[in-house]
């Protein structure tokens, strides 16, 4: 576990897309962020407050999260020299960059002189075990998608927060380094080797025994044909009970590979059932997220409304609406939960 | 590509078990494999010359070959000395255990100080791509399984061997440690890390344009649940043009999996096509491989028989029958070969 809570790292940042980590762990654990550290005015402003480590330690802050993707994954002179002074004044850090913190050898020598802690996020857990498929005890749901980035992590973290308003019992186990980030904890599941992907998701959401949820962050997509090993994997290893599908509409190709189409949401939809038998036969699909950003309110619903209707289950844009009635419908299934 | 000729590892071993690896690489590329060095006269013998470090490089010899399987992956002070006794002689060492080559001081030092090269085959190469699915000129063939461990490499080195018979261009592309170690190159593909599976399969057999064939060898199962996303990534990576179906009568549960079936083989069959299908939308399946080796003649004969005849195509057994109806199925069907 990453120690909260946090201060976040901008530093010199003026793009927003670098940010997106650190947006995402301010939007969905505000209570864990208690400012954010910027070398300048003009740097981008997440509207939390400006500390400096010093402050940040002295109002409790435990970690400084590099939550920036900055050009070629390499860290720059400025940011390790401010890493380095974030560990003199008593923070841990934790990294969702490329490049890795321990590989840094100022870091690594300011950590071990002040017993501070390097969380690495994109490295996997050492001495993962192999999966089995045999039925663990516990409620699951893992979000499948069309293609990577159609909002996986969002609708998942969005069923976390409805449920727990529901006062259900329900925890966000990340896959991702954002979602690690958010959550604290999880496994980099397309990091892992090959041989352990299915294991690493057993390990991550183990048999429960609580009736709580599981709500595993799906990556990738089943028809991506770059990743769709991380996805099977993942789908196996999750043993859902039930699968969230996401999507994003008018998305003219899959992420990174112009002129493959995504699959329709249908042949989609019963290719991860399929598949997800395999360690859970009675998985079901309790509806459909979609990321509507791309088209107006108006089209936004009849889309919604549309795919509801064709394949006979909620559709929501969580941004838009929430997720109350994918939520209701999960939680309307007989699901035993008990292996 | 690791140099041969080769000089085969037995040292002590007396279990016939441990030495697998060597007896696969002494049996599919007798021409390669030199002799054994054996330090007693009581170890396994594969019936190759024994020779001494220095009589095997007298003779040509470029790499000694640890293919031994050693309780807990470890590697002996008996082993380490002999490997650098080799070194010092001249040759070249590849290493199939899990303890790598480059981790042992001594081996890396007397590596070093002879110029000797040092191949670790469980290591995958550094840098490897991500995969995209575009569609590649050439002719590629992979083999599938019910499970692992059920033939598929020798059935796809059997296809090598029976195509050049042929007069047919075809090369055998290795994924496993001793198909790699026969091959004397490939790609370590459950070793890799899980995002690059499809990558580094696309580049172990890319773009080819002399009418000849890439005959790649299958791991795992789509229906094994530690390591169907393996399986998953091979096959979108392979985008063959071509499946054979390897399975062993009569298993009673997935391997390492009590309990766990084996899919029935019209539907394992059927699986992986429609998963092939989205990197090679034309794919066909050749034929069935048995291993029928827990299975009378007479047993043998029926069940490929029946298989054949419900599946509507060839099915052999290696081992006793060779594979050249398979074979003969392959080269019948009208493959362009081109993207």
């Amino acid at each position: 576990m990453i120690p909260a809570p946090y201060l976040l790292y901008i530093g010199n940042e003026t793009d927003p897309l670098s940010v997106k980590t650190s947006r995402g762990l301010a939007y969905w654990r505000p209570q864990a962020c208690l400012g954010q550290y910027r070398s300048s005015a003009s740097a981008i402003s997440l509207g939390l407050p400006d500390l400096t480590f010093a402050e940040a330690v002295q109002r409790g802050a435990r970690t400084l999260v590099l939550g920036v993707a900055n050009a070629g994954g390499v860290m720059s002179p400025t940011l390790v020299s401010d890493a380095v002074a974030a560990l003199d004044a008593g923070l841990n850090l934790a990294s969702g960059l490329h490049a890795r913190l321990r590989d840094q050898p100022e870091i690594r020598a300011a950590a071990a002189a002040k017993h501070r802690e390097l969380f690495d996020v994109r490295e996997p857990p050492q001495r993962l075990p192999i999966g089995t498929g045999y039925r663990r005890p516990g409620r699951r749901l893992l979000t499948v998608g069309t293609d990577c980035s159609v909002g996986k992590m969002y609708t998942t973290l969005a069923i976390e927060r409805r449920m727990r308003e529901l006062g259900t019992a329900a925890d966000f186990r990340a896959t991702g380094q954002t979602g690690i980030l958010i959550a604290g904890s999880g496994v980099p599941v397309d990091a892992v080797v090959a041989d352990f992907i299915a294991g690493s998701v057993e390990q991550l959401a183990p048999a429960r025994r609580d009736g709580g949820w599981d709500l595993i962050e799906g990556q990738g997509s089943l028809f991506h044909p770059s990743f769709a090993g991380v996805s099977l994997g993942l789908l196996h290893g999750a043993q859902p009970d039930v699968i969230v599908l996401c999507h994003e509409p008018g998305r003219e190709h899959m992420r990174g590979l112009p002129g493959r189409k995504l699959p329709p949401l249908a042949v989609c939809l019963q290719a991860n059932l399929e598949a997800a038998r395999l360690t859970s036969p009675e998985v079901v699909c309790a509806g459909v997220a979609l990321n509507t950003a791309s088209l107006s309110e108006a089209d936004a619903r009849r889309v919604c409304s549309e795919v509801s209707q064709s394949l006979g289950m909620p559709c929501q844009d969580p941004v838009r609406d929430g997720v109350s009635r994918i939520v209701d419908r999960v939680l309307s299934f007989d699901i035993e939960g008990v292996a």
